[in-house]
Order: structure tokens, then C-alpha cells, then sequence
């Protein structure tokens, strides 16, 4: 099957260049061979069959819009994390606490990738009722990428928003320890014949997965992306395997990293210490070889979702034409010498998600290895 | 007065290097002082008492905390909007739309100063109500400080969320043109015996207020703060009226400038979009001598809070301990060299208020001539 699909990626012009860089350390998979692979592997797990197709949607929504670290690369951890029985197959998710507005969740130990979209859906029944909802997990797991769940409201002409903390791998400014997750957050809001806005973004300079990529190219990464474990500025893309850390979004404190550590900050205790999630320091690491944390001051890792009716505050229908205006009218902003235009958020992902619907997906060949192993493990063939 | 006072301050040694560095460039004024002259001003405006006192808490706030851009360097600025009939001392500011958890507020082209609290004050009942309670607002102007709006929440025991759309100076990535303000984010988190957590920033990665720090000292900007009008990298403090514009939080797209520009867009978007507010760069200007621009699409400047009851998620008493544990632990990060400790967002506002209601405010020369002119309009003495 792959090489079929390389001949068709190859005659798509819009990602030659692509393929060219690439194609040695790569494999192309269509859609679908994927989504049955990773479904079954989840089924293996001893999830229903639901919760198996929603965790597959979800993780595979990653690979589609091109962040391919949080997509199918990650699958062979969360099943590393259900064998060290940090991960519940079979969770019980219940809302603990609510009001009208709001809810804390407990996940169970359950895949992120199912509790977060039973989380958000309960965001959005609390916004119909009255006006938004705000939801608040504990006791949950990596939830793939933000953007996914954010992006649940805009078909209910709703403003999404989705974020969660993760393994401390950041410092805040002025320190060298490692004290709070990437911790991305991710707003969709729609508009009328515009697509909508989708911003999703991890709150530090530059996402690991951003690294992971120099490191596989034996590149450099550029300065203001991590420190090394003394504090010192640092090119090195291998840096955090031996004990630096990643850069707040702004990178030193005159180019505002206090700003990125307030907004990572700000995610950790949304989404971990309103609901009695593991913060900080404390979140429990993505790697199931890593020992958890002594301590604990809660259960898992935390999200935090959010949904706003538009109609709650103007009517959709004119939002969304106002949306389409502010849409067009940023599209057209005069651009800088050296760019073409400028891009809304969420064009990226939306522009890659049509190419791999239709060509394919790559996966790295290392990622691949894993997948076949881990077919193995369950007797399933990629 | 201000001789005096400044003897106090030469003696407080904390205080000392801002003195010799500025003394030559400030008078220093009690609080009080500027409190009753401020609160003058505004009654002869015509705000009543009640809006007067409200509207100099809001921006005598933004001095005591250090913010100096915001406070009552910015007196005079709105008296020209009031003397232009771009404000309005005598609003009747209502909800015009709402639900359980929402409101839209009408500003009627009040001061910010004033409209604010009351929209604040707004998602605060609704959050007593139903858990959250989230307001954006139309038809109206500069805000103060967004920090002051948060902050209402917190002896409610909520946390509270300010965010405000302002006239365009900052350009998207790959763009040169001006689309956004610096649009800041405030949130409040109420601790138990730790001073609360308090982010207010800029989405950009340097506030104007800074380049015009630099521009007083003839000091150059550092890379990464303005663009000239061609997009290229500048570090003249005051490339802003040459055409150029503020970047957004991130500076270049290597580092992440695409964050800022999704957050600035985001904050325009609740504040401006969704209430019915003029957006992007038809944001209304600052300076009463600046044009207003062409086909408006909404009503004056937008923006938005939010109040959400702690106990609507966990009970108060559980969640402030848990911040106290994060708040200690954070602050006990190791640092880096040349670095004594960790700060958490709010700890230098506040450690400048003490200074400042103890020793008094220090007022730029240039400021007092404004403020005494302001005086000499209204017969009153500063």
C-alpha cells in the first residue's frame, strides 16, 4: 500500500517539495489504513468499541492537520502507559461537582483522548442551557492536540476552547528547573463562508515536537528555544535529554517569557488545580518508563474546556458575518516584503488536512517500527 | 509637597537607584494628592460623584502598581476624548442582551474607567448565580489598567478574567500593517495566605509604555520589539512614528510571534466581536487628534471579563490551599545564575505598591505640565 500512495503523493505538486526532504525517512499511509490500525490496537486495549473510534478520530486528527508528534507517533506510549496500568481502558468518567455553568469531570485514569471529549460535551450542554459552560478534568490522561475538542463547539455555533497541562519540561523566567508543561491552548470560533479561526498553540516558544524534528535532521535549533541546565542560552536540539529546559513563550524576560509563564501558569491551574489535578511539577510524565512524581497533589493530569453560545451574546448569524469581515480583512493586511500573505489562524492545519485526506500521511519510519511491534504485541497487522 | 517627599524617598533604600535614575525627569506626588486633583477633573467633566471616585481608583491604580503608561499620564488624553465628544461623562450604561451565564453591556461611550467595573461587577452577580458569569462589552473606551477589573473577583473568592481591545499598532506575523492593539489579558486567582496570582500583560511582546521609556532615555529598543514600516527588524524606540508597528508576543515567527497574533486576534474577537465594538484597525484611537477611522464596523472600543466562582468547582477553602502549594513551590524554583528567586505574576505590582503609597508616586516632568495645564482648564490646582 505505501508505495501506491508515494506515487500519488509524488505527482501532487503542492507536496513534492515535501516528499523530497522527506522521503527517505518516511512512509505515506492513507487515512484509513490508519484509523483501523490504531482502532483495533485501542479495542486490544479493552476499550468499547466508542470509545476506540472516538480515541482513533481524535489521535489521528493530529497526523491530519500536520502536528504529527501528537497523532499516530504517540500511540505506542499510551499503550505503554495502559500496560504500566496508568491508563484505564474502561474508565468510569463522571461529573463530580457541577452548577449550571460549570463541571469538574474525573476521568477515571481513562485515555485523554476519550475524556476529553465527554468533558467538552459537557461544556456544550451547559452552554445551551445557559449561555456557556466551563469544565474542569482531573484524573485524566495526554489528550492529543487541543485544537480537536476546541473545535467540538463550532458546529453547535459555539466558541471552543480547550487546554491541559502536561510532564514539566518548561521553565518559568528566571529559572533552570523544570516546572510546567507545554501546556497549549486552543480557541475555534466560527464564522458564516469563511473557515473558522482555529488558534492552537503550546505556550512555550517552540513545541518539543518542533525539536524532535531538528534532532532527527542533526540541525540546531534557534537561540531563545531551550536552555541548558545551567540557564545558558543553548542551540543544542538534543538539550533536554540532558537536563535543560524549554523557553516560555517570549523566550528571556525582555522579550516578554514572563508573559508565556503567566499563560502556562494559567493553564496548569485551570485545568489541574480547580479540578484536583497533579500540577506543576507534579504532572505525571507522558512516558511510562519515567517514575511518577513523589507527592502528588492530585489525581492525573488536568484540562480545561470551555463553550460560549454566540447567540448568548449577539445573534450567530450576525457574528459570523462579522467574523467573515474580520477574516477577509486580515487575509488582506498588506503583507511584509518576502510573504505573500497573511494567514488566519488555523490555515495551516486546514490547507495540510486536505492534502493527507488525499494523499496520504507520512509517518516516520522509527514511528512505524513501533507500530509494527505493537502490532505484534495484539497478533494486528499494520 | 513633592519636596518632601522626596527626602522620604531618597531614605527608603529600596527606592533608591529608581530615584537617581529618574530624579532629574519626576516630581513624586502623595496618592492622595493626585487622588483629589484626578477625582476634580473627572467632576468637572461632569461624571458623578459616584463615577468620578470610580474612574480615579481604576487609573490611579495602574500608578500605585507601577504601570506608569496607564495612569494618570493618561488624565489629559481623556479629557481630549471628552473635549472631542468621544466620551461621553454621563452614560446610562446598560445589559442590552443576556442569559444566566452571559451579558452583553452597552458602554454608551462612557469612560472606560467606569463601564468596566460595572460589566465586571456584572459577571460577577452572574456567577454568583450560575457558577460563571462572562460579559463582553460595546461602546466603550480605554479601560485603565486590566489588572484593576480581574482583580474584583478575587474577594468574591472567584477568579476573574479582564481583556480589552485598543487602537492598532501591532502588525500580524508576515504583515507591516497596524490590525491590532495591544490587546492585554488580566487574571486573577485568589490564594489563601500567599498574595494572589495576578497576570496582566500585553499580547505583544513590549507595551508601548516601554518604547516610550526608552524614547525619554534616547535609548535604543532591543531587537524584536518594533518593525519598520517595511517589516525589517529595527531597534529605534521610535520607529512607531516613522510608520512602523509593535510585533506581536513572540517577535518572529521562529520564535512564536503566530501565538501572540492568535492571542491579540482572540481578545479582539471576545471584546470586539461579540459585543457589537468596532474591531481590528478600526479600533477607535487613543489620541483625540487622530482621526476616527472610516466605516466602522461596530460601536467604540470592546471588551470582555469573566468571573468564575471558585466553590463552582471545588470548594474555596481546598482550591486557595492547593494555590498556596503552587504559589510556595513555584516560588522556590531553583533559580538561575544571577538570578535570587522566582517571581509569580502580580509579585513586582505588588511590592510596588507598598513603595508607592508609602513614599508617593512619581509623575514625569513632562506629565505635571500636562496635568497643570488640565488644571488651569477646570480652575484647579494639582
Amino acid at each position: 500500500m505505501p508505495s501506491n500512495l508515494f506515487h500519488i503523493v509524488i505527482n501532487n505538486t503542492r507536496s513534492k517539495k515535501f516528499v523530497s526532504l522527506f522521503c527517505a525517512m518516511q512512509q505515506i499511509f492513507p487515512y484509513d489504513q490508519l484509523y483501523r490500525f490504531t482502532n483495533r490496537v485501542f479495542i486490544s486495549m479493552g476499550c468499547s468499541d466508542t470509545d476506540a473510534a472516538i480515541a482513533t478520530k481524535v489521535l489521528l486528527s493530529a497526523d491530519l492537520r500536520g502536528i504529527d508528534s501528537h497523532g499516530v507517533a504517540r500511540l505506542t506510549g499510551y499503550v505503554r502507559l495502559w500496560e504500566a496500568k496508568r491508563i484505564n481502558a474502561t474508565p468510569e468518567i463522571k461529573i463530580v461537582h457541577e452548577t449550571p455553568s460549570t463541571a469538574v469531570v474525573d476521568g477515571d485514569a481513562g485515555l485523554g483522548l476519550v475524556v476529553a471529549p465527554y468533558a467538552m460535551q459537557v461544556a456544550i450542554e451547559k452552554a445551551k442551557n445557559v449561555g456557556t459552560g466551563w469544565v474542569s478534568v482531573r484524573n485524566s490522561n495526554h489528550f492529543g492536540i487541543a485544537g480537536y475538542h476546541a473545535m467540538m463547539a463550532l458546529e453547535n455555533d459555539m466558541i471552543g476552547i480547550a487546554m491541559t497541562n502536561a510532564s514539566a519540561l518548561v521553565s518559568p523566567t528566571f529559572s533552570i528547573e523544570r516546572m510546567l508543561g507545554t501546556n497549549p491552548i486552543a480557541v475555534a470560533i466560527p464564522a458564516d463562508t469563511q473557515p473558522p479561526f482555529v488558534a492552537d498553540f503550546a505556550t512555550t516558544t517552540a513545541a518539543n515536537g518542533k525539536l524532535e524534528i531538528l534532532q532527527r535532521k542533526n540541525e540546531p535549533a534557534p537561540l531563545g528555544w531551550v536552555q541548558d541546565k545551567e540557564g545558558n542560552n543553548s542551540t543544542d536540539a538534543n538539550e533536554l535529554k540532558k537536563g535543560g529546559t524549554l523557553l516560555p513563550l517570549g523566550s528571556d524576560r525582555e522579550h516578554g517569557s514572563h508573559k508565556g509563564y503567566a499563560l502556562g501558569s494559567i493553564v496548569d491551574i485551570f485545568s489541574a488545580v480547580l479540578s484536583g489535578a497533579s500540577y506543576g511539577p507534579w504532572a505525571p510524565p507522558f512516558p511510562a518508563y519515567v517514575p511518577m512524581p513523589q507527592n502528588m497533589p492530585g489525581e492525573g493530569l488536568g484540562h480545561f474546556f470551555g463553550a460560549m453560545r454566540i447567540d448568548a451574546f449577539r445573534t450567530a448569524a450576525e457574528f459570523k458575518q462579522h467574523m467573515d469581515n474580520w477574516i477577509t480583512r486580515f487575509r488582506n493586511a498588506a503583507p511584509a516584503a518576502g510573504h505573500e500573505k497573511v494567514l488566519i489562524p488555523g490555515d495551516p492545519e486546514r490547507e495540510m488536512e486536505v492534502v493527507r485526506r488525499a494523499s496520504g500521511i507520512p509517518v516516520a519510519t522509527s514511528v512505524v517500527d513501533e507500530l509494527v511491534a505493537v502490532g505484534n504485541r495484539f497478533g494486528l497487522v499494520l
